[in-house]
């Protein structure tokens, strides 16, 4: 799972061209660019991750002797060829943002610089890496942004789409802000805080829900969350009142109780109350049970008692938005700047950087788009990170790339901070990248636009 | 990948409550049902899938050494729990329907009977596995039924949230109906049959489309599909009648063209016309990009001259619907059936059989939800699959279940193949069931309604 997924994880028009590419010793520089098109319905900005995933997958691909012969058996490929792909490594270069920056439709996250084929080959997973962490990254951007201080909790994995969803969804939020997830699995590989207390099924096991709740303290009397609502979430609550004294005596304390169904607000007013009646002022209310953005939103609005949420659908699925208008095209081949003019789908040619300037308030103001060798003012936003296949440094902790994005986050201007009719926020086209589409397109034969 | 994950892809409260149970030696026999609580807006029936995954998951269910530490150094858990959990494997029985089976809300679907911890530990990834598999299955399934007589291809890969979900979407589309898939990985693991041709950058790696053309056709000539639309789509159909029949000479066949972009029905029918008129009439169109099932139905309605569709992001997402509501829920304990009475949570107790009637013309009419050991008449849907943690018979073949989910969609009643506005098809509750709902709502304080 992860990057050690088979290369034969990949569209079967990846390997048909390498065997045309073949044929005609077609070999030199590529220059693919990774991009998002545009932005989701009601979204102001991206966030970039899934780099070091993508670098993995670079770093250790290689077919197996077992693929190698599958391949051949296929019928559709010559024998030199398969050979070929026996030898084939990831030699190339790689530039791109660092996880966890904010971006914008058209400004390319990821370069990479290789011999064709093998720039090639790499398509399908390299999309397919970023893209998801992209969605998750930039959707759980959302609900930290909604929920200042509140403790967010990824609860996805069930309903994550398949093995690698749930984990790197799990991956994605705590670089955007959560504070961790329920996946014990995110913990293990990249040190994402597991969260996690207890389901229904485990108070109805017991015959009694106060046996339920005692038992569950002794067994992990130092994470004590209680689950209210399994029968009737206000008489659990009088009861966890009535057994908080008799774990004291023991040492234990309750920390938390969790709401799961109804109407959350009003529980937690009601569960509030008791608790606080009852001398359990510190005992925090903690919610979940289908929670999406709006469901979010109006009880962060209307000030609900609650201190933490546990999200799970909306969030590893992007609900509202649950794929992204992303692709990696050829911008450059032997020399040559290149550039596609399929109607609402044509790219900008050649190698490009991001100019980033900032205003007075810290805030991004603006950014540039141009060729990379057209220096500007501005932060660099593309660097380079692998070059002849390997990475220039060593894998970045998922910590700092956790606080990168939380100082993006910071430097995103107020009105791109808003969750609905957020403005368009200023990318800008240098000249010499007009120029230069300009010059393709009289070359190849006529004029596009994108 | 797939099913051979680590057992740590799981939430941390089962490892929590396990500890609980661990404890209070509660080790006796569970009852778990995975169901779905209600359909998508717009969707009239669901299609189960995801079975094959489930099983080989519960059969290899077993911690790592690695793992074991992993979790004994996390200080959350007791050192005799740990070594319980070194020996631990899934030594319980599975109940379930068919994949390919249609099924509609609060419908057992499998069924777990085993030992409290390990019927409780299986809980994320059982859901986690059936829970996707259906949504594409489901989605699928109304793209077969809208596409009457057409190729539809799964090109989703790249989309689809990760790789799991993109190798099972790719299974789960084959299994309801589709043709098959541009996943390589998806032919030489489950026979899934692979198609492909070229993108746009082999078009743009050579300096002139022809050649582009020609050098694909000599590299792949049993299978040849042309894209078009890199610069002017029908400029591109006029070069392929011209090309024609040089390669014809050569004894190769072009066997398609593909469009990708622009308003597809429309340039098919002016491709068409020009490849008609080449005396090209045996060259089928294929189409792609961004295709929805709004804009595949509109195509079909207006019979554009289309003959197949790579279907993408819509289908590997199920965008208009990307999570299901669905649980696995705790239906006995100890011999004594077990009810969650959570508002609009409530489940149905017991260990329970769904009997399917059929009416004169063959179309299913009636499902009866009633207890297991309450006989009635009608197809009974659900068939013991595994018996003490082994499967009773080997994987059922995917091209048989594929034969079984085309005569499932062949028995849907005419309003339930409508992709609007279908009605709600009966599931009547047997009497016995509601008995013991009351029942069990007596013993444990009050009243609750599902």
């Amino acid at each position: 799972m992860g990057s050690q997924t088979s290369v034969l994880l990949t569209d079967l028009y990846q390997l048909t061209m390498l065997q045309g590419y073949f044929d005609r010793e077609m070999e030199e520089t590529a220059v693919f660019e990774f991009f998002v098109r545009k932005l989701p319905h009601d979204r102001g900005f991206l966030m970039a991750a899934g780099l070091e995933q993508s670098l993995d997958f670079l770093e250790t691909l290689q077919f197996t002797p077992e693929e190698l012969k599958w391949l051949a058996d296929s019928g559709r490929f010559s024998r030199p060829f398969v050979d070929y792909l026996e030898r084939l490594r990831f030699t190339g270069d790689v530039h791109a943002v660092p996880e966890g920056t904010i971006f914008f439709p058209h400004e390319p996250i990821l370069r990479v610089t290789a011999p064709l084929p093998q720039a090639q080959l790499v398509e399908t997973r390299l999309i397919n890496l970023l893209h998801f962490q992209i969605l998750i990254a930039s959707k759980a951007a959302r609900f930290v942004l909604a929920a200042p201080g509140k403790l967010l909790i990824d609860f996805g994995l069930r309903r994550a789409h398949g093995a690698e969803a749930g984990l790197m969804a799990a991956r994605a939020a705590y670089l955007a802000g959560f504070s961790g997830s329920a996946t014990v699995l995110a913990e293990h590989r990249f040190g994402v805080p597991a969260y996690g207390t207890m389901a229904h099924s485990f108070i109805q096991a017991h015959d009694d829900e106060r046996e339920a709740f005692v038992n569950f303290a002794h067994a992990q009397p130092n994470n004590v969350t209680l689950l209210l609502d399994t029968y009737d979430t206000e008489a659990a609550a009088e009861k966890v009142v009535l057994l908080a004294p008799q774990l004291k005596s023991e040492g234990i304390v309750i920390k938390a109780v969790r709401l799961d169904s109804g109407d959350l607000g009003d529980h937690a007013r009601k569960v509030r109350r008791i608790l606080d009646n009852g001398g359990l002022t510190d005992v925090k209310i903690f919610a979940s049970g289908n929670l999406s953005e709006g469901r979010l939103w109006n009880l962060i609005e209307t000030r609900a008692p609650i201190d933490g949420y546990g999200i799970g659908s909306d969030l590893v699925t992007s609900a509202d938005a649950p794929h992204l208008d992303c692709a990696y095209k050829l911008e450059e081949y032997a020399g040559r700047a290149r550039r596609k003019r399929s109607e609402g789908k044509a790219t900008w040619p050649g190698r490009k950087q991001i100019f980033r300037r900032y205003g007075a308030d810290g805030c991004m103001a603006e950014d540039l788009l141009t060729l990379e060798d057209d220096p500007r003012d501005g932060e660099r936003l593309i660097q380079p990170v692998m070059r002849a296949g390997r990475r220039l440094t060593p894998s970045v902790p998922l910590t700092q790339s956790r606080t990168y994005a939380a100082g993006q986050l910071a430097r995103l201007p107020e009105p791109l901070r808003r969750l609905r009719g957020a403005p368009v926020y200023p990318v800008k086209i240098a000249d010499a990248l007009t120029a230069l589409a300009d010059e393709v397109d009289i070359k190849t034969g006529r004029p596009g636009s994108v």
